[in-house]
């Protein structure tokens, strides 16, 4: 029998799914669950890997926003780093003890870029990415306001088809310009291509970080005839580490998804054919789902809609199971296809969302997992922070 | 120029993306802008309408989510209460002082249903849906312990395929266990056809709620013959309100995109065969998003990607402007194309989203626009609240 009142010791003007020592079956939905066995064979593995092959590793904190994941990344997956996507999540990755962050994006708003450039008296090394010369001057007289110091990547843009200057004259020219403002030090390329990493076949992902890398390549070489050496060059995602790795011109990873894993991310194959996650990656974050009704025999209403999850890159996908699916989403409802009646009310599902970034992004907590308890409560640190 | 320590005096833990009395030009972005005309004229109207034809309306936050639009509702446009979809939800709006609330959903869960039994506790009239005889000796139980009453609708499923039952026997037997259980209230029904709102065609959506008022007509009936009035029978939204208003059998509409539109549901046309946004309803909810980058001449890359917004139904459209449209959309990043390259780094854009309830879920606050200056800063009162 359900302790009624137990959650009412922290229901004070915020919920929480759960506490720490509580059985699975009393997690309160629809939430994030990580399996927390899961969660830290994929961050040794990736270390592992990285490791082994001379790379940094400099994980995405965009994807999970939380710094308790950040930490076991860089702590038990020994990452150099993190990166992240937006000023107002470094902040909070910088308040949370991450000593390194890069920002892989532009920053060019004048308030952004003055909250920028007092990362470094949190106490973080801060880098962050240019694709423009009329950008300099306004990230050197911040970083001289405040009497720190900017790390800048020129960012290439080697197939995203986003941010990022294209051809090796413009990285040049914005390089020189870095090395030459006061308070900013150039530090190397950013040349992340996004685009591909979601293509299911592991030769055609090669394909497209072949072109890349013979970008970055010249770009290197050509900053290396000027006398600017490239501390950094940093790219690749769960779908392409490999690539980078073998390339010989990237030093930094930045994976984000192999942690968590995604119903996306799974279904594209490894160089064997296989499914990534039914294999090289385990999936790690669930959307846990109650059944709320059951008044037509023949589907299931569970309580995780748009609000709970993403579907930009499709319906979430039932784990460990094939007797249900997930065929529809509201708002507030999934209809879960339950053509032998086998599901019902009260019952709970795991979820396998369809892509976890802007999945995790709505939630305010993920409740770790471990043996059936509840072992940890852990906020999304930078839920919501798009500054 | 910016006043770039403005931000400071309420940076401590949180953003916000703008404070009352700033120029429009210094809002932080991507953030949600309310234009507070266009939302005032709306929820006028809807008032007015709603008293022209002797209907209550029981506004839905669940699209919005905030109270203090809600207490607009309720104040300028006239409406009787409110509706919404979780308890955790319902705890915010009887805590920000609403006090007549419908969640027009199941709820099942014990923990769940222990919360909902102490809503009266906070000053809220408090009714609930049910589509199944088991859920009526936990409801009856919660409240008997709480010494408070929960009032409740069956709900019919006419058409929209989610929860609710089908048959007027089913209706029956229901609202007599209802009726005979301590502590409840059979207070009439819930019957929102929601898989119709979005229809185009305007005779298409009232030949899908004649088939609703069909079923409503008949369940009405039958309960009356068992001495069962309906104080409530509920339902219609922004794409049908007009249907159940004429229904001579619904009493209370529940629509919430009227206030703030979007452009899926902009797109549907009224009986003369106009856009509802274009003459019915006005845009009164936008997400503003700044350009960050124009390395390519013919592509601005904007800051609000799907941490901004919601794109399950569809992409947002740019306002106002037919030179550049949003053309693709990723995590943090928008792709705007400009074929002419009017677009550079510092503007400002006007996104309409595809689907206002999920992507307001998104943002902790919304910035409320008059006359080119921000007048008021509401927060997202509800925001995440998914219990």
């Amino acid at each position: 029998m359900k302790d009624l009142n137990r959650l009412d010791t922290l229901d004070v003007g915020y919920d929480v799914p759960a506490l720490p020592g509580m059985d699975e079956a009393d997690i309160q939905t629809p939430c994030l669950v990580l399996d927390l066995d899961a969660l830290e064979r994929n961050i040794r593995k990736m270390g592992d890997y990285a490791r082994a092959h001379g790379m940094r590793h400099r994980v995405h904190g965009k994807m999970h926003k939380s710094v308790d994941v950040a930490r076991l990344q860089i702590e038990m997956g020994g990452a150099c780093g993190l990166c992240c996507q937006k000023v107002s999540e470094a902040e909070v990755f910088a308040r949370g003890g991450i000593r390194d962050i890069l920002i892989s994006n532009q920053v060019r708003d004048l308030v952004k870029i003055d909250r920028l450039a007092r990362l470094p008296l949190l106490g973080a090394r801060t880098i962050v990415c240019v694709d423009d010369l009329d950008n300099i001057p306004d990230l050197s007289a911040a970083a001289k306001r405040h009497g720190t110091v900017i790390e800048c990547l020129v960012e290439i843009d080697c197939g995203a088809g986003r941010c990022g200057v294209t051809t090796t004259r413009d990285v040049v020219e914005i390089a020189r310009a870095i090395n030459a403002a006061p308070a900013l030090t150039f530090a190397g390329l950013q040349a992340y291509q996004g685009a591909m990493q979601h293509l299911d076949l592991y030769e055609d992902r090669k394909a497209k970080i072949d072109i890349a890398v013979g970008m970055v390549r010249e770009a290197v070489e050509a900053l290396k005839a000027e006398g600017l050496d490239c501390a950094i060059v940093g790219g690749g995602g769960t779908g392409s580490y490999q690539f980078e790795t073998a390339s010989g011109v990237y030093n930094e990873l930045q994976c984000g998804s192999y942690a968590f894993m995604d119903a996306d991310y799974g279904r594209i194959l490894d160089r064997n054919g296989v499914r990534i996650d039914r294999g090289e990656w385990e999936n790690a974050l669930f959307i846990l789902a109650g059944v709320m009704s059951h008044a037509k025999p023949d589907k299931a209403i569970v309580d995780a809609g748009l609000k709970a999850q993403s579907v930009d890159s499709g319906l979430p996908v039932v784990h460990g199971r094939d007797d249900v699916a997930y065929v529809k989403c509201s708002d507030e409802h999934g209809v879960v296809s339950d053509p032998e009646g086998r599901l019902k009310v009260g019952d709970k599902l795991r979820l396998v969302p369809g892509h976890c970034d802007p999945t995790c992004n709505l939630h305010d907590w993920y409740v770790g997992l471990r043996g059936g308890k509840v072992e940890a409560l852990w906020p999304v640190s930078a839920r919501g922070k798009a500054y």
